[in-house]
């Protein structure tokens, strides 16, 4: 069984839609971040970075294994189950340039924007043109390479599921900010219309609501 | 023959040190992100992201393969070469989880302090006070795991080689805002002492200065 410590934010749903695509057995534990649920000691040592996402998987080969990082949590899913990053070769390496994006990139960018643009308690007009533009720039990024190939890889893949739910965030949280460099996204919002479709994805959206 | 595209910045020099690290024949080529080169055409068919580093293999199976993102990079060679990650099992995830530690945390985060404290055209101190604390609070991670193993992973990893060239510059470009959390992480200063003093990190670190 594996057990996945999250919460309801874009980080917290990647691995429930990843768990939900594959279709296996979980127990989604739920990490309350408004309430410093994730510095309980017990929390600490599944996941040393005081963040969601973290899984623990008690039947990993070599006894029970805690993994912390979403994108190191989409990879061992993939690897475990054979699924959604192909094991070697021009496919897998397309996919983990995508994941490693959005991780690095998009993630952090929208994640900073998401803070200047709505929670920071003083208005920082600097920080938010910063994380603005550089939101756009990654959006056009993203559209570049969704105006050439269905999927971030090309097939469907744990990039899409990485970028799926920050880019929900981008289109509803951050829908003011980011509105035109949205308008010019077409092929970004096909995909998102493409992935949203999925009921595996749409039952990893909901992670704890139920 | 690899061609690594790339620059004299910590996530520039990550593929170098593992280069260096196999002892793999290779070509660096500047792109002068000072000059905008990473805007060029010719780059931005290698890198779609427009950033550095990216690497081309010419010899790869199924033909010449492009990747960029760091993390990816590390891993193609990681893979590639059978070397510094594990192919399988625990050890694989630990070095994987504080490789994706290293690219969605540690590395924006400085990167954001490093650009509100040393070059931004006003002084944002919300901005500065902001990633200041989140990079003191990752220092404390990082020192909290490195009390307990030598390196991140257990043994030295892509995740030491991802770590080691940001780690530098916070305590050199960064050393004024990071003082206090530096001064109380000895286990990250003899880290920096052990990997440091590796031949090829030494020689990916100089990469493009001869």
């Amino acid at each position: 069984m594996i057990t996945l410590y999250t919460w309801k934010t874009p980080n917290g749903r990647k691995p429930a839609i990843m768990l939900e695509e594959l279709g296996w057995d979980y127990q989604a534990k739920g990490v309350d971040i408004g309430k410093d649920e994730q510095f309980a000691p017990g929390f600490l040592k599944v996941s040393p970075n005081n963040k969601i996402p973290a899984i623990v998987d008690d039947e990993a080969d070599g006894g029970p294994l805690s993994i912390f990082e979403s994108g190191a949590i989409l990879t061992y899913l993939a690897e475990r189950s054979g699924r959604l990053l192909a094991p070697s070769g021009h496919a897998r390496f397309k996919a983990l340039e995508w994941l490693y994006w959005q991780v690095g990139g998009l993630g952090p960018m929208l994640g900073q924007l998401g803070y200047f643009a709505n929670r920071a308690p003083e208005q920082v007009p600097h920080a938010i043109e910063r994380f603005k533009d550089e939101c756009g720039r990654l959006i056009r990024v993203m559209n570049g390479r969704l105006s050439e190939a269905d999927y971030l890889a090309g097939d469907y893949s744990i990039a899409d599921i990485a970028c799926y739910p920050w880019m929900v965030t981008a289109t509803t949280m951050l829908q003011v900010p980011l509105a035109s460099a949205l308008e010019h996204a077409p092929a970004v919002q096909s995909w998102l219309d493409r992935v949203g479709e999925r009921p595996a994805v749409q039952r990893g959206m909901a992670v704890l609501q139920h």
